[in-house]
């Protein structure tokens, strides 16, 4: 999408490099990173230099990529980069799709089919942002209202994104929405980065804390919610950034729907249930401390809580599938049971 | 309670001077303030030196003190310092307390009648503290786990708080207990003074983001959440810090009892629902930025959303009655209706 007007992707690969915006500084400083092991990738996803179920797959693709650029073993890049973040099903996604792509060649013959098959597995996920978009903006009226949780844009992506892409599709199309974004705790995705797009595409949109969700969708009744998804299990229910599923029961009280947008690949159809989807928890320092802007320029951190107070920071939860309207995929909207996903998704399984 | 094993008042009247805890560097710096005008004192509720619906009624009524010891016009005073906040009932019902005792005593008279008012009103607040905490006790069993947002502590009250008294009492008491403090965004009064106050008491507590309230409630089975209340209508729909109303509908969906614990002063019976409550709007840079404490111990602003973004920034929220559980008063635990309501409280209507 649009960055001051130029089109840019959220990763690429260019002259055998990874190049990735820098997302810890947005929106305040436009910065791109190089990397060029698959070590210093695994380290970037770790750190949420790049983030966002699809991104992170993504970055998994093109590390896997490097490393049959630097003739690294394939099971240990692939450990490596593995390792990093347990809960977003598309990391494992792309990491598997170059593995598979190169596993049977022999070493030296592996880094240019690795390559191509980055950029197949890079135009498959734009394709499918795009794709969810148009299916998403039929669910969006002239003048609707809509809220959105953490950042499933393009930022997430590699374009389009997925829970905005259907917001974009809509306004392209020349419908007036109005976008109340959660700022997200503890991270800020959706102050720093949903906002920074939204601002980019010239929609119209303002930032809420996320206690604020429940009297927005009451005294401005909000149309429709759509979130992104890391995972989502055989049955329907969904790992998301944490906050979703409290979002989630508040749309379900007051009887506005509550939309996932995800590609397919996004479907582990190993996991049975949301209690089988393993939930990261992260650092307590990242509830603790907020790192920001400062007025001279600066990037500092400042700390809010007391040094001696435990944290605890689980960085997603688990909608249960009945409280989903629906999955917005690349395939046509979804039901949220059982049925519908083992009969469109079944061969991501 | 206690501040480093030393007993300590939110705020009190000294050689004719108020003192306050400057709250808003707590908990890195503990700094007493002192005003000798109601000016002063108005400045200090608009800024949140001091805060919490029970702390500003009494920093009211010691505003209108010193306005006795000035010499000021009584309904200039009760103007300046009514205008600083318009959701807490209490705030109102503090500066009318000093009013009523003075207003028909010649000028000369008024600055020791005050004075003396407002030890008495004083010494109510603590009362009333001590026996909320003393009635909702009851409903706390050894091993509980009890949510709360927001800081309604001794620092929202002068002595003991509303929604942390009864666990005070209970941990006096010899309950083990845990609680799960919501940061409370944009101020985070949770993460900053629901926490210190929880550790100067040695009491177990882990902070965890807004966002996790539902993550939290379903995997630890949280027994019972507790929160304060700004403003109480005659129905029982009660106005209180910004997400409660969504933390309230989590606990139904969840079946968690939901309480508020909040003296009789902070019903209002001439609001006759949540409707007429008006909700302040306050500057949208509380949301946008984050004001904290840097590693080199000075403080700093730093920000997270981009400047051309919009915020919107309620601080409260209304949770409607028949979310609550009950009242925990100092008269009782009172039901949520309006007859129950009407019967108790008809005295402070």
């Amino acid at each position: 999408m649009n960055v001051n007007g130029k089109h840019y992707y959220t990763l690429w690969f260019e002259d055998n490099k990874l190049k990735m915006i820098n997302q810890p500084l947005l929106p305040h400083r436009f910065e791109i990173l190089e990397y060029t092991s698959h070590k210093e990738v695994a380290a970037a996803i770790k750190t949420m230099v790049t983030r966002g179920a699809i991104a992170i797959g993504a970055a998994g693709a093109y590390g896997m990529v490097l490393a049959c650029l630097e003739g690294t073993d394939l099971d240990e890049a692939k450990d490596t980069l593995a390792h990093t973040r347990p809960t977003a099903q598309n990391l494992f996604v792309g990491i598997k799709y170059i593995y598979d792509a190169v596993k049977d060649l022999p070493r030296g013959k592996r880094a240019a089919a690795a390559i191509n098959a980055g950029a197949v597995y890079a135009r498959r996920d734009v394709e499918h942002g795009e794709r969810i978009g148009k299916h998403g903006a039929q669910l969006i009226k002239d003048g609707f209202k809509i809220e959105t949780h953490c950042n499933a844009g393009w930022l997430a992506f590699i374009d389009w994104g997925s829970a905005l892409s259907p917001i974009y599709a809509a306004h392209r199309q020349g419908k007036r929405v109005k976008v109340f974004v959660d700022e997200t705790r503890p991270r800020c995705q959706g102050a720093r980065l949903t906002a920074w797009e939204l601002l980019q595409e010239g929609i119209d949109h303002t930032i809420i804390a996320d206690n604020a969700g429940a009297y927005f969708m009451e005294r401005e009744k909000i149309d429709l919610m759509i979130t992104g998804a890391d995972r989502i299990a055989a049955n329907g229910d969904t790992a998301n950034k944490i906050g979703t599923f409290e979002k989630a029961i508040a749309c379900r009280y007051f009887g506005i729907p509550f939309y996932i947008a995800a590609p397919s690949t996004t479907f582990d159809l190993n996991c049975a249930s949301g209690k089988d989807i393993p939930i990261e928890e992260r650092d307590g320092e990242e509830v603790a401390c907020m790192f920001g802007h400062t007025e001279n320029g600066d990037f500092s951190k400042v700390r809010i809580a007391p040094k001696a107070s435990p944290v605890s920071n689980p960085a997603f939860d688990v909608t249960p599938a009945d409280l989903i309207a629906g999955f917005i995929t690349e395939k046509g909207i979804i039901p949220a049971d059982r049925e519908h996903i083992a009969e469109r998704c079944a061969d991501h399984g």
